[in-house]
């Protein structure tokens, strides 16, 4: 759905800002209860079993290929259809696939403007139809595949405001369908490995973790292709976290978010915005009609999240300034701490006041995910491996007939600081609250990427 | 004044109990005005300038003795009084001086209880009087030294309270003595480094600060010993960032806090506690009676502080748990990010996506104080040097009739963080305001560590 013009043009700002705001929900929903009828939870509820998963791809850009790549890997995965605002694309996409010889039969293509998903869905072919298409078109999409019969696994964020979390949950509640969130990082190396020293008891009772999306993007957001064509308009007219699950879904792994414990409320603060006016200052002409974007989004979102446990997690985003990519990654006990970037160890009375490397501790903590996929998964090399662990663990999920890793609750939940932050730096940072996604069964323990 | 008992009792406990809840204003006092009458502005006024510094230091534990050490360094620093309440460690440290050649004269001895300081400031040889005593001494220590006309420097944080914050204030404009924080951190080798890249326009237009406490105390706090003795206790009845100012001292000078911007709002999160009790079990003795201690204070607390402009400010405090020391040290903006443990630079274009060195930047950033004074400052040692740099720029100042780089204002901004970061964690995170103790003359652009 990415490049079908050349250049973004007042047009697409304006049918951006008229899609934006049909989705957005008033800011005082953050803590409102569901309107619909509630079915019974989702959670824990195990897929059908099936030898073969049938693939549906709705968006067929850089991501879209990325996971196509990844799932086509697996002999059991076979892409049945795809949609995309731009035949090209489609087209682009089967002939790759053709000439690596992941594509047995060739899919059906639809590419009918704006609402050809819509006939996607419908499609009696699917086991899991997959979303990866600008961020306004994500709730949509999914709550169409579900009413269509069809799992489904959406591209972060999976919801853009507080009615769209709701309405996902809804959704997958009254029709039977998971609403998996795709979240790669919960499956990256050193993510499943932390997990393992927090299961293992290596820093004690956890106490805080920290998390981030801090990633220049400004030269892809200022591109005439790709994300450029939509993503900066996301920081128009909304100020606070746009990205928030890359941090925290490995946190609230560790953490046993809606697993026995739950996020309660949040705080968060914006600075002003000024790196993508400097950055275009430099790189943009003068003339360019982007000189005059104005971006309500601050630089820095940081928001304070503090858990039913009382635990505390740290969630910043910054993609407007220069600076090394940091998902921070950090988990923190009364006994140890661990931090990513590069990834590093300090536990209680082993190391002499520094940081240690993680490597002696990779026999005993290595994911077993990791064990099972490593090989592959650094060889097909999606975001260092993790694109394919995710894409393994949801096509087994679905064979087995096992419960899905990340369920509808955790969708929510994740992308809920989206919202919740724009809420709250809209207020001053005034605390504002999460909405129990689960209805009470966050206090049920579970395991967490086990199995 | 700290290791009068070899071992912490339920006296000392009720008796600290008694002087905090004496010292302590109500949380709701976060924006109030002082209720005195004011006098003109303290900002930017001279010391009156004379040949020789006489000095008389209240508290010699670790710390008075360390910054004797650095201010006796300098043959025109002459020590002519000390207090504390063990009249013995007066002797030592007197001892040690002249063994050391640094006490031409004897100095006056002071040590008859808990109110002797009040003969010290009395006398009629002192030109600065020094506070390094236990927290809940500062504030009463600092306000009678101003009133018997001295000026004084006092160890961090300087207040506990808003109520103390703002009688510092009023006292220094109603005496027109100068209240000066001892915050050693702002004069650290990095910190003056990266003040000189902010002001060199490093990082393009400065957006966000991070800082912190984060220092595992534990075996210190639970020590029969020095800080042991009294320190623990301000973790049983305050949640919240105990120790604000040496993480927020350096990141104020950047963005010009006081100076052109200001601190206007906090919000405030404290974890679980956990780290204490862990600690204990494996270190004290099960009949211990420091097993019972109930910690309010949560192992991490965290602000996050917006100032005028618009940058915000993330304050770390945890010095409950296993971790490697780390005040953060982080400014950022549209050009650039520094940050430090250990000190690394990214500048927009200049790298490849990663943190370089901060080697290639000291030829031109270094800070003039240590060009003037990096050797001695090396040989002393105290904190890396930091402590002498700090100790020389006071002397200056005060011999040169230069105004302090570090004012009663900063002293009251950079305490403040504690009482409010209480309040908001009272208040389930919600915004408290900082007063504005300079009364509107944070508009005036003035030099910070400049001269």
């Amino acid at each position: 759905m990415e490049d079908r013009h050349n250049n973004t043009s007042r047009r697409d700002l304006l049918r951006f800002a008229s899609l934006a705001s049909l989705a957005a929900g008033p800011l005082d929903a953050a803590s409102r209860q569901p309107s619909g009828p509630t079915a019974a939870s989702m959670s824990g509820v195990p897929f059908e079993g099936r030898d073969q998963v049938r693939l549906g791809v709705i968006g067929v850009g850089g991501r879209g290929n990325a996971l196509i790549t990844n799932f086509t890997a697996m002999p059991e995965v076979r892409l049945t259809a795809m949609c995309d605002v731009v035949h090209d694309k489609l087209l682009r996409t089967q002939e790759r696939l053709q000439r690596a010889g992941k594509l047995p039969v060739a899919p059906a293509l639809y590419s009918d403007g704006d609402h050809a998903f819509e006939q996607l869905v419908k499609r009696d072919d699917l086991d899991l139809v997959v979303v990866a298409t600008p961020w306004i078109w994500h709730t949509p999409m999914a709550v169409a595949a579900m009413k269509a019969g069809k799992h489904v696994a959406v591209e972060v964020p999976a919801a853009r405001t507080i009615d769209d979390c709701w309405q996902l949950v809804n959704t997958s509640e009254a029709t039977r369908r998971h609403c998996i969130q795709l979240e790669n990082c919960c499956y990256g190396y050193n993510e499943l490995l932390a997990l393992n020293m927090c299961r293992g008891g290596l820093f004690g009772e956890l106490t805080h973790g920290a998390c981030a999306y801090n990633h220049d993007l400004r030269g892809e957001l200022f591109s005439n292709a790709g994300e450029g064509l939509w993503r900066r308009f996301e920081g128009l007219n909304r100020n606070g976290n746009l990205y928030p699950t890359h941090g925290l879904g490995p946190v609230a792994h560790y953490m046993d978010i809606n697993r026995g414990d739950r996020l309660e409320y949040l705080v968060s603060m914006s600075s002003l915005a000024s790196g993508m006016a400097a950055y275009r200052k430099e790189h943009l002409p003068a003339d360019d009609p982007r000189q005059k974007e104005v971006y309500r989004c601050g630089d820095l979102n940081v928001s304070l999240i503090r858990t039913n446990k009382g635990r505390v997690i740290q969630l910043e985003h910054n993609t407007f300034e220069p600076q090394p990519y940091d998902r921070i990654n950090l988990i923190a006990g009364s006994k140890g701490i661990f931090r990513d970037y590069p990834p590093r160890i300090y536990v209680d009375g082993t190391t002499p006041e520094e940081f240690g490397s993680i490597d002696p501790y990779k026999d005993k903590y290595e994911h077993s995910y990791w064990k099972q996929t490593g090989e592959l998964a650094r060889k097909l090399g999606g975001h260092g491996g993790m694109d394919f662990v995710m894409a393994y663990r949801l096509a087994k999920c679905l064979r087995e007939g096992q419960a899905p890793d990340i369920d509808v609750y955790d969708t929510a939940t994740w992308s809920a600081p989206g919202p919740l932050s724009e809420a709250s730096v809209a207020k001053g940072s005034a605390p504002v609250l999460f909405p129990d996604f689960t209805r009470g069964k966050w206090r049920q323990e579970r395991p967490v990427l086990e199995g």
